[in-house]
């Protein structure tokens, strides 16, 4: 059984500093977050992010993860985590560390799980030139949410106990068994707990909608090869509007775009995944 | 004075390897392929991707670079370049390696330029299931090459004497002091020798377009903090079509994408930096 704390998205991706070795933390992966393919990558990321600003003792109320760059090596399990840092460039208004998250096998070899470039600086401040408005979409009160979905596809909706997502009619198309192929899923996400988005939260919406592939009636799994995150705003509390989109989707990959933009109409992340068959 | 080899892309991104010290290789850096402000960032990805491929020991005949993704850590200058790789995952389909590229200063210290990551792949072999065709744009012969730009503003629209771009008359209003401020430049790109493109070459047309902000009159130098790049092509003969774009552009900071077609109409590249006053 799984306690409330493993749902809370604060609690899942702590780390603890290790004393025996500098740049290093522990963290512990919870099934929760994960489905039987493994560990979902927003929480892998914001674990890096989190070892990554605890390496550098960047003063938190200032300084966020800013773009965040990882290659998916192999599947992570529930289960301890290992995480190595080395900071390689300490600027005024950037920070940029390296990380690796590794994990044990039932034979103790350390096998390599993600390795990630994550920098951390100040956020958007200065004067919008060009920023254009989200889209109109349908509020969440008349989306789809996961216990709307028919039985069989229930589970493919969300596979996150501790995220609340939702998809616009439209866009729910592919759980009725007639997908809209127009190459973009509009929704809304947020912490099932009630907590408000932070910059860490924006990692966990990237990859918290269906793959873009379901929207063409391709319900296979595509692992996540690489995925890099720009995130340019503290985001405003409340629910986030998600919007993902592909001009890429092959039999064998896809290139898939997330935008993120907070309650304030605020684009505060941009992220694209490189999912492949490997 | 440079010589016509300096300004042919494969010869100004050729590797050597060192026998004193595993995966370690040299490169030579042209100031043709640069600015006052650095040596240009498609070329250093160009240096990096040749070095981790000759590190794998791939077969250049099936495997090319797939997804690169740096972190531009301080500005590169002319001259000799060391680059450092470890690689780090050998799949059947992909290889994962790490590069790093450094430059000695005037008094023998040793700086990190870039660091990053790099897979090398099997490149779209399977069937398309959503790939949009490009954007319909005037032919490369009415558009705007660099000798019919006014005298004052030519320099801007290309400072790369190894390839040759156009832009269409609509993206060119900036340097006519009349900025389209509509968010995205159209043009083409090929290499100046004649020389048709191959994966490398994609990551040269990246960064060959004006900076997307000149398109809002901001004709400033904000540097490449970050760039991904994912190959999904090896490219057709003849000229590739770009497409730059943004929709997060701020007084500090951009957002900027790339998408580069083949003549085929393939989309064989999308890039995305983010670029910012550090």
């Amino acid at each position: 059984m799984e306690s409330a704390k493993s749902a809370d998205f604060l609690a899942a991706t702590s780390v603890v500093r290790r004393t025996d070795t500098p740049g290093t933390f522990d963290s512990h992966l919870s099934p929760v977050w994960g489905t039987a393919e493994g560990i979902d990558g927003g929480i892998l990321l914001a674990v890096a992010a989190r070892a990554t600003a605890a390496a550098t003792a960047v003063r938190a109320e200032r300084f966020f993860p800013s773009s965040v760059s990882a290659f998916f090596l192999t599947a992570s399990r529930p289960g301890p985590v290992r995480i190595h840092t080395d900071v390689i460039q300490r600027g005024s208004r950037f920070t940029t560390t390296q990380v690796s998250l590794t994990q044990k096998t039932e034979d103790d070899r350390e096998i390599e799980r993600l390795r990630a470039l994550v920098s951390h600086g100040t956020l958007a401040s200065q004067a919008p030139v060009h920023t254009p408005l989200p889209p109109a979409i349908t509020p969440p009160s008349a989306c789809i949410a996961r216990a709307d979905a028919p039985g069989g596809t229930a589970k493919r909706l969300g596979h996150l106990a501790g995220i609340d997502i939702r998809l616009t009619p439209e866009c729910a198309g592919w759980a009725f068994d007639s997908p809209s192929r127009t190459g973009h899923f509009d929704g809304w996400f947020r912490l099932a707990n009630g907590r408000d988005p932070d910059p860490l939260a924006l990692l966990a919406a990237v990859h918290a909608l269906p793959p873009i592939s379901f929207d063409f009636g391709r319900v296979g799994w595509l692992p996540t090869v690489q995925l890099t995150a720009h995130i340019r705003g503290f985001p405003a509390p409340g629910w986030l509007q998600v919007r993902t989109s592909t001009k890429a989707l092959r039999e064998d990959h896809v290139v898939e775009d997330a935008e993120v933009w907070d309650s304030d109409g605020e684009l505060v992340l941009q992220s694209r995944q490189f999912a492949a068959f490997v």
